[in-house]
């Protein structure tokens, strides 16, 4: 085998641009664990093109044209022909899944398609190789990002559905034509992918009924809100007796403390639950171009490496030891005057910056909780050492580090 | 090549046992997915049996023996001579990792360890096939499920370390010699194991500083409360500027919002950060038996579909239409005796049984918000077509599903 994988592209879009450059910019890394160059040998666009001229020179093929024409035609042929495929293609594979499942198996090929399920989230991944090895019951999630943006917004500042979509279509988490993602059937499409291969069974995308957020008032979010509940666009694909299962989509209310209610905004985030495993949750952004660019890439270097990365260790990485955190301060002192400025000298002294400071208790009680700005933990360790020498001091002092990233 | 493949199994420990439970359950599934029935060559305890005629006997060795010796010569063994091995031993790993990977080269073997890191969490298979599709520049997270449960109880209870301790050994959430769990050192070997599959970088165990929560006060916890922080015991690896990583290990204060936060109990949770995917969470229930036997037989799966399964659709699945669920009903009615009872009267024909009632607003503002008990759909759906043609109603029902579970 060459040292070299040629791979032909298909599809010049948003992803297929995001995908080349990720491919470029990834190559020498891709090397170093697949063992094996990724270079492309090929890019048709959805209207041009020779199909035949890619297909004789790649020996992986990445579908991102989209839609079912041409690029079924395509990826069955590219399949049958023993190419391996890479697609973020989720209508595809809903439709036409089996079928594309046989070409493989007649080709010998491989055919991977994480990115066209819940962004950068390894759903299919993990189903897939779960499929084996534990009885699934369930895989249930919020898998599609521009209604949880919708509800959200609805939720946190009483929006109608109206003003909510809008706003969504302006910061680019909803498209022109928001049809499919809010009546439900992008989600259906892809709970039809994941149904499959979380039971092995036959679905169809006419099997899976579908309900869309269209219909939720801004009253209903107000009343769920005063009992806790949270609204979510869920897709359920799970076990119902011996012999049957449900895959559906639809708005659904969820109680406290139930690991989707905190997923907001643009996110997805998908459930797996099994008698052996409990529970397993997986969120993570929705799809947009670097992150279904990532997800393919992702499928390249498992189709390159047969499953088998290779983790040598030829990065010259060292390993710091002193970097930088915020940190938490209990101090117990004595409740008199001049205590809090000969602690803050010493802060001061070592570039320790104080975010807030609080007095709790008075005389013999007397705590100073304080937290810092992050500084680089050698300074903080030098200023406690000096702190800990305070004679006014009625115990050791105690710190923990604390992360003040913001998230959503 | 043949149908079946000989696994040969180290260890008769709680673990061995539940993944020989697990394997014969499943051998059939497996078969299915990867075209290859394991089959379960030989068996070794700890003290006695003899390696070598396992060895002779087996294409595939599953190591559940723990601690490094012998471990560790019966692995290097296996995989010099040309044997897969999977093994949810995290000290092995994290001490002689990259000896490992080279014998396992020299053999021509895969060597894999989803078991030996975060439980049922496919922390491992996510970094480990994401390392040459995106530059990963953190991965942290809660991946020792005793520290968190002891962390949890004396926020929640105000329990004291000790005693929270104690709780957790009554209930089987920590050992008898918790040690390890709690001074840090367990995170530390897992930190080490991600970190060198994140990076590619060559960290050692001693590269790693921890610190435990054995110092953690409840006043500590208190205060934290009242700022709406908690704490957890975090591992952290990450890229500290150009040239350098830092992993660690150490208890930390998190502002609520931090997907971290709401991770309770015995559980695990593992967030990816790289500028393509923003961050992917993870999280599940930490490492019991049968999660470790779970994770140890999907590596298995992998070994032997060799990273392509075949997803057979041979599971005879019906696809059901009708479930159960429980809904949330919003009417506008006319204000006046009856209303109620007329509608009660209609949902109980159809046997769906009201968990909660509240009228809002009076005259033209009256408002019923109802929630019911779970019920087959068809059921609650005939009750709303009924009530949909009450005169009473100042506008049509709407109404949305809820799930009910309880977690954590």
């Amino acid at each position: 085998m060459s040292d070299v994988v040629n791979v032909g592209i298909l599809g010049k879009g948003t992803v297929g641009g995001a995908f080349r450059r990720l491919l470029n910019e990834r190559a020498e890394m891709v090397e170093e664990v697949s063992g094996r160059r990724p270079r492309v040998s090929g890019v048709l666009g959805r209207k041009r093109g020779d199909f035949d001229r890619i297909l004789a020179r790649s020996e992986l093929v990445v579908e991102l044209i989209g839609g079912t024409d041409p690029a079924l035609d395509y990826v069955t042929r590219a399949l049958e022909a023993g190419r391996h495929v890479v697609t973020a293609n989720k209508q595809l594979l809903a439709q036409h899944g089996p079928e594309l499942v046989r070409a493989a198996r007649k080709g010998g090929a491989q055919l991977r398609f994480e990115a066209a399920v819940a962004g950068a989230i390894p759903v299919i991944r993990v189903v897939q190789e779960s499929l084996g090895a534990i009885p699934i019951e369930k895989v249930f999630g919020i898998v599609n990002g521009t209604t949880n943006y919708i509800l959200t917004e609805m939720a946190r500042s009483g929006l109608s559905y109206d003003d909510a979509l809008a706003q969504a279509q302006a910061l680019g988490y909803a498209e022109a034509d928001p049809t499919e993602d809010v009546n439900g059937a992008d989600a259906a499409a892809k709970m039809t992918i994941i149904a499959r291969l979380a039971f092995g069974a036959p679905v169809k995308l006419d099997d899976v009924p579908f309900e869309g957020i269209e219909q939720v008032k801004p009253d209903d979010l107000a009343y769920a809100k005063e009992l806790g509940l949270s609204l979510k666009l869920l897709g359920v694909a799970e076990r119902v007796g011996e012999d049957a299962i449900s895959v559906r989509v639809f708005p659904c209310f969820l109680y406290p403390g139930h690991p989707l209610s905190p997923i907001e905004g643009a996110f997805n985030a998908v459930m797996v639950e099994a008698p052996t495993i409990t529970e397993i949750t997986m969120s993570g952004p929705g799809a947009g171009g670097s992150e279904t660019a990532s997800a393919v890439l992702g499928d390249v270097v498992s189709v390159i490496s047969g499953g088998s990365p290779l983790f040598e260790e030829n990065a010259r990485l060292r390993v710091a030891r002193d970097v930088e955190m915020a940190f938490y301060l209990h101090l117990e002192v004595e409740d008199r005057p001049g205590v809090l400025a000969q602690i803050a000298e010493i802060l001061g002294d070592n570039e320790v910056s104080v975010r807030s400071v609080v007095q709790r208790g008075t005389g013999d009680e007397a705590v100073l909780i304080m937290v810092m700005h992050p500084v680089v933990e050698s300074r903080f360790e030098a200023a406690l050492k000096k702190i800990a020498k305070l004679k006014f001091l009625r115990s050791p002092p105690r710190s923990i580090r604390v992360i003040e990233e913001e998230f959503n």
